[in-house]
């Protein structure tokens, strides 16, 4: 693939200048556009061999475009921070807002290569981490973000004889802002590089993320190129969305539910403990929940627990009882409430990723990205293609979290509409509870069989071998908080 | 996943009754829309247990639409005319056109699982198959063919239970329109087929292509529920395309090309070959071909070739050479001509796909599915998201074929535009060359540059290392037709 990026180019400096005027022109005309509907993001991955000129494209981009819609995204080696995360992590955190423009330079695609190349991992694993990269583009690209996938080419020889020059000048523009390859030295290691890239070109080259090739050998050439693609990119991005279908006409949701069970409705909800038993049972659960936190193994583990369920139903409780068995200073709880305008600026995952305990830690989540597919499906915030789209989504997201070690315990509180309205009534009348209950709860009980049906769908799509629900019987708060003590232990027991 | 379908459900058939009125009139509707508009198809697949319903939800589909717009594909053992195709071959072959619906029994899941659960795959061959699948379905979502998967679910031993009465009963509508999983018989066969039942649903439930998962223990729920899940997917076909984005603003071939060379401008068109060598090489290369292809092991694989280029670079002189050395009854030229309404009313590859040869034949595409990224793209005949797409899709569709041990030999037969004036004033002035030069010829040529670009970037982006292509410098005939035939020897031969 991509052969004509191997041919050579001889455009002068002339040349480049007759071009350059109506380039900058429109950039900075699409990028005001971009920045003023707000309604996408544009990721720009400059990526090649070293010596290929990234450092002068980027900062090519900083003269033709506004510097202040424009962050540079540039990774390295991973810092201690990062190590101590997920893979994905770091390029999450960066994630630029509706309206603005970033240029990554060491993209999501070096690591993987760069380890393939050195013979760390199998070929097969650096193709299940290309369909991970195309599964993560998808959703970006589904959520708004543009991407302008670049690669710089340089032939080996070229790079290297390049390279020596620029150790020699010491000319600020010409110092590579990235050196990322120089650790593939060997022959062999060269050939598995070479290998690893025709595999990257054609498994994620994608019709809404394809790569562009730009032959580096001319940097007035390979500059106007990247203005180019970015200049493709951002016209693309400021294309008017296409309108929302109505939404009443799109999806199973809509229709009335056939009678039927639910996993919600086939809950014993009669389940309760004495308090002799949960004394008794809770201490020896929290000595081992103690214990199994505490190993040095679980160092190098993470633990999320996603708390979700019906208003009231006691997730505040249950936390409340882990919390007492775990370091204070290796947990935390993140109470979910409307995003903000931050957050609302990006894909819907990000505020979630952003959260993501380091390892060793244990990150609780009192309501989650779950709200995509309960609040967000059943008040109508999003479109059911949309919310049909995020259990995919959440799933490739989850995977992601447990293929690098982390633990996921999702849990759904449940309590009948009769008791619901017990603990309602019972909080209006004590004065420091009051607080918990507002208007919108009230609300919330109106589409009780909308939520109800949300829930069982939710669970039937989201509930994989790697991470499963677990439903919780909370009619009875002490059999409650058991069952999410006991789920918990002895899933860090297995 | 997908636990609420192991609930027990007890509809009755009154309820049933009091329900089915309203589906079966809006399925009606649906359908009626669907028809009047021709803007997509819909394809229901029927997958499940043996035992679960597959034929009475059929009938009652036939019952519930118009026998008219409906199509059942239903796949069981391939035939030898399928064997002898690549996997997908079938499927294809049976796309319903738009404005219709397909029921299909025994879709494209069930080799893969059975295989799977009798141990002729490993689990990796298994996820690679799932990977293809759902490669193979967004492109049919894209191409506008909606899907809607249903599994119906039975446990075990309900289905056996259920089967050993219907051989006992003999009811035309309870008996089993396909036996599927009769093999599957010991109890590690099962639980690899309930594994891969868990890894099918995780990785191909996605956003455009949902699995859902019907519980069969009471017909009339199942049955409704089909109904159900197929009026949701025909009143997302109807709703109304988004408007097409304004074409100049969306990509860089919108952009007038850089200066630079093309892989066709790198070309030396100077090579030429004198008489006297061409006989002896064509003789020998051409003996050599016979040889290749009448050995046993020929029999075991496919021949593809496709000849693009330049109108009048001389693609039917070449191809004549190759037939010569062909076994005329095993070898087939198509010509490309503008679509057919039938082919119109269907995904682009499909024309293509039904003219993939059988195994031991030679198939020759005089112009390809590369239509799509030359003429299609240069007329402005889609959009270029669709053309960009395309390529993606067409490295998907090779490797299908690949995949499936057949050879694919790709040429770009190149001439200058000065030696396509000289063919087109000689064919005008010959006779019986005449009707081989139209209009549309010399249109062609206003637009080099542009084809010239397009052709460009599809060698960029097709020529991927199962399916490299060949450029071919066609200034000189004799010259082309060595490299032709030398390229097919030496492939065959490799």
């Amino acid at each position: 693939m991509f052969d004509s990026a191997r041919l050579p180019h001889d455009l002068t400096k002339e040349q480049f200048g007759a071009l350059e005027g109506e380039l900058h022109e429109q950039l900075l005309d699409a990028q005001f556009e971009l920045a003023s509907s707000a309604a996408k993001s544009v990721l720009v991955l400059i990526n090649g061999s070293d010596g290929a000129g990234k450092g002068g494209a980027l900062n090519r981009l900083y003269e033709w475009l506004d510097p202040h819609g424009l962050d540079t995204l540039a990774y390295e080696a991973p810092t201690e921070e990062e190590r101590l995360r997920p893979f994905a992590w770091r390029y999450w955190r960066d994630m630029p807002a509706k309206g603005r423009i970033g240029v990554v330079l060491g993209s999501w695609y070096h690591p993987p290569l760069l380890a393939r190349a050195l013979g760390e991992t199998t070929r097969r694993t650096f193709k299940q981490q290309l369909t991970t990269i195309n599964e993560f583009e998808a959703m970006l690209a589904a959520e708004g973000v543009a991407l302008c996938k670049i690669w710089l080419h340089l032939d080996h020889k070229d790079a290297r004889a390049r390279l020596k020059k620029i150790t020699r000048v010491d000319g600020d523009d010409a110092r590579p802002v990235v050196r990322e390859w120089a650790e593939v030295d060997t022959r062999k290691e060269r050939r598995r590089l070479a290998e690893a890239g025709v595999a990257m070109a054609e498994e994620t080259s994608t019709g809404p993320a394809p790569w562009f090739l730009i032959p580096a050998d001319n940097r007035y050439f390979a500059e106007l190129s990247v203005g180019r693609c970015v200049l493709a990119t951002l016209t693309a991005a400021n294309e008017p969305s296409p309108p929302k279908p109505a939404k009443a006409r799109r999806s199973l949701a809509a229709q009335k539910p056939l009678p039927g069970p639910t996993v919600i409705s086939a809950l014993d909800l009669s389940k309760t403990v004495d308090e002799k038993t949960y004394e008794e049972e809770s201490d020896d659960l929290k000595a081992r929940l103690t214990r199994e936190t505490s190993r040095a193994s679980f160092e190098k583990r993470g633990l999320i627990l996603v708390f979700e369920g019906n208003d009231a139903a006691g997730k505040g409780g249950a936390i409340q009882r882990v919390r007492q068995a775990l370091d204070p200073r290796r947990f935390r709880v993140h109470g979910v409430a409307a995003p903000t305008d931050e957050e609302r600026a990006r894909p819907y995952l990000w505020r979630f990723w952003r959260k993501v305990p380091r390892r060793g830690h244990i990150g609780v989540f009192d309501r989650s990205w779950y709200g995509r597919v309960l609040v967000e499906r059943v008040e109508g915030y999003c479109d059911p293609a949309d919310w049909m789209r995020a259990y995919d989504e959440i799933n490739d997201f989850e995977r992601q979290l447990t293929d690098s070690d982390y633990t996921l315990v999702k849990f759904w509180l449940s309590i009948s509409a009769d008791e619901q309205m017990r603990r309602f009534k019972a909080r209006e009348a004590t004065p420091v509870k009051r607080y918990k209950i507002t208007k919108e709860d009230w609300r919330n009980r109106d589409k009780w069989g909308e939520y109800e049906q949300a829930v069982n769908d939710m669970v039937d799509r989201t509930s994989t071998s790697r991470a499963p629900w677990t439903l919780v019987e909370a009619e009875d708060k002490r059999y409650a908080r058991l069952k999410v003590l006991r789920t918990i232990v002895e899933t860090l027991e297995a």
